[in-house]
């Protein structure tokens, strides 16, 4: 039955004349063949983000207005959805390119990484009801004032899955350099194979600890609207992976995919006071100096001391390391800083796992057996994420996922 | 006296991120010795919009709606304007970006070609008064829907007059890649100079037949509201060229400037029936064929018999010869059109004019003189237009500047 589909292409796919024809033809495709309504959003031609900020540098050196930043990137888009629009034209396809603005996508928050507070649906609702096909730019939102803002990297899923939230009923299709989620990176498990579908929970816990194919905020806002979505290749018509709320059999398996981020830092404070509050302080510095915390573990040591280690973003370890050698000269004479940049989050991620028992003491022991230590944990029902040393996170994620992965499909 | 002025850059000016630094200092110093309250116009970067155009060759080929063209090319300013911006605030010049939508700039008229019909200018307003500098992105406009319009090569000179002329009593300063307005374009005539005043007409007149320097509809603008205009250089502080309704002594030169435009095409109808109506008839052939005619001569022939040659812009030619063609064939069975594209529009233009007499017979002596044809005549109050053939133009040039500005200087 024809209903409405929003199609995101991302940089890649419209990143020349030929490829933005490509997508005209594959949108032209699937309105005939399956009558569907189509939105489509379109990010910056890839390499287009990156020369605007390169030239926003040599212009403003190294601080420059946000407002301008943003007015500045936001014209990347400008040019991607109006080139999308006549490529589609060509193709038969009626078609409109739509800027933030122009559709009215209202974000609030912090400059640079604002979130998407509102879709006004009339001109996108005028222009389907009509037979044309809106081309948003994806990646944009304006301001109470009408300024443009951006949503930060990867922030065209989150423009496509609010379009179809705010639409109703509406499939949100990603079309991408990839043709869908895998059970681990391709390019470090070869044996990594393509799933099929996945838990919205499932997709966010991903995202979250790893995996690129989408902007985790875009996958909590899909999660949010039941919009389900489809992660497919913009090259070929392969079937992608479908994200939805559950589907049949969803927990079989008791771990879908393992990710890693080699990108983390650990910090350790260690010899604070064993009392209350202590936490409450560190943290607290750590907030006001806007660095996001991750994993904690908080362990006591001897004669009323106790250790805090904790892992952060590597970009915001000298920060975190600076404000606790503060905090600590300060008020804590006798407490150390230690940092560790070279760490990993290794995490497994399976709907499996509310259900069945035992995931974390065979990870522990897998990885054990390979000689990895395990220097962090942190779970959720359907996570178990450890912190090791960085050097092994290419050697885990084969072993987690000869052991988890293939022996289960082995099973089957 | 400090003042409100709008300094438009074009973009030459703004063609790389060192070149936006420097239209930065210069606004900047600009401020700072005069204490003017300054509105910045920029054009998108030198080759940006070719760039764009040739993109959407690519991806829509020969045609492709205006409606898409215009958002895409208006792209090219999205960014100029941010990093101009970004430029000034780096030199301590509190700055705000505006695209056409975000001051209101609306036009009318056809895409592509659009005629700006009011700028609000609320907005310019308060930003001034709160100590910021405007930058706005010149050469588009929006229409009835909020879309975008564009005005057409060079249009970005009629955004500046534009603001000029709403922001009430106001100077428009362009800053260009030449340093002022010449008596004759320099890379023809080595003894060109550089005119220190004109009057609107002058310019008008030349910019029309052939000066390059500013877009015709700008001067009209800037003369209708009589917003004083200077025409000097972004790279050098060189005094410029600067336009007016009157000055003093401005009929003292016969013959300010001498333009030449060798981009034109003759047809000439022969043996059409010597009575009333035939003339209208091939105008109005012309006219729906979207044929702009510049000078027209009828001549009578012999037996009630006339002929009707008049110019048009090359790129019209073929249009109006098979309009012309058509025309013969269905209702004047004896006529017969010839094509000459080889047709150069030769101008002497001068307040002077009005008052001295013989500058028409001294031409024509002049080009005679030297072995030119004169093929056709126009006059206005300040200027006298020849057609002759292509390639005795430049000659043509320096002949006439010789006997007209050379002598003219050194008889003071």
């Amino acid at each position: 039955m024809a209903q409405t589909v929003v199609m995101k292409f991302g940089g890649t796919s419209v990143g020349s004349s030929e490829r933005i024809g490509g997508v005209a033809k594959r949108v032209a495709k699937h309105r005939k063949e399956t009558g569907d309504r189509v939105v489509v959003v379109v990010s910056a031609m890839s390499g287009e983000t990156d020369r605007l900020i390169e030239l926003a540098r040599k212009v403003g050196g190294d601080r420059y207005p946000v407002r301008e930043y943003n007015q500045l990137v936001t014209s990347g888009e400008h040019a991607s959805v109006a080139l999308t629009a006549i490529a589609l034209e060509r193709e038969g396809v009626p078609a409109r390119s739509l800027l933030a603005n122009q559709v009215q996508i209202r974000t609030r928050g912090a400059y640079g990484q604002n979130l998407i507070s509102g879709v006004e649906t009339e001109t996108l609702e005028e222009l389907l009801e009509r037979g044309i096909t809106p081309v948003v730019a994806g990646f944009q939102g304006i301001d109470e004032f009408g300024d443009f803002t951006t949503l930060g990297r990867g922030g065209s899923d989150t423009t496509a899955v609010a379009i179809a939230a705010a639409l109703g009923p509406c499939r949100c299709d990603i079309l991408t350099d990839i043709d869908g989620v895998y059970t681990a990176l391709p390019s470090i498990c070869k044996r990594a194979r393509k799933l099929q579908t996945l838990t919205y929970e499932e997709m966010l816990e991903m995202a979250s600890s790893g995996a690129k194919v989408l902007q985790a905020r875009s996958v909590s806002l899909a999660y949010k609207f039941k919009v389900p979505l489809v992660v497919c290749s913009s090259f070929s018509e392969i079937e992608g992976t479908l994200i939805v709320e559950e589907y049949q059999g969803m927990a079989d398996a008791v771990v879908s995919g393992i990710t890693c981020r080699a990108d983390e830092a650990k910090l350790t404070l260690r010899n604070v006071p064993d009392k209350p509050g202590i936490a409450a302080k560190v943290f607290k510095v750590l907030g006001d100096a806007e660095v996001v915390v991750d994993m904690i573990v908080q362990s006591q040591g001897t004669a009323g001391r106790a250790a805090i280690s904790f892992t952060v973003p590597q970009e915001s370890a000298q920060t975190a390391y600076e404000a606790l050698l503060k905090l600590a000269t300060e008020e804590m004479p006798d407490a150390s800083v230690e940092l560790d940049k070279d760490i990993a989050k290794l995490s497994v991620v399976g709907e499996g796992m509310r259900t069945h028992a035992g995931v974390a003491s065979k990870m522990f022991e897998v990885l054990g057996a390979n000689g990895i230590n395990v220097e962090m944990i942190t779970t959720s029902e359907i996570k178990i994420s450890v912190a090791i040393e960085a050097k092994y996170s290419e050697l885990a994620v084969r072993v987690l996922h000869e052991c988890f992965i293939e022996q289960q499909d082995a099973g089957r």
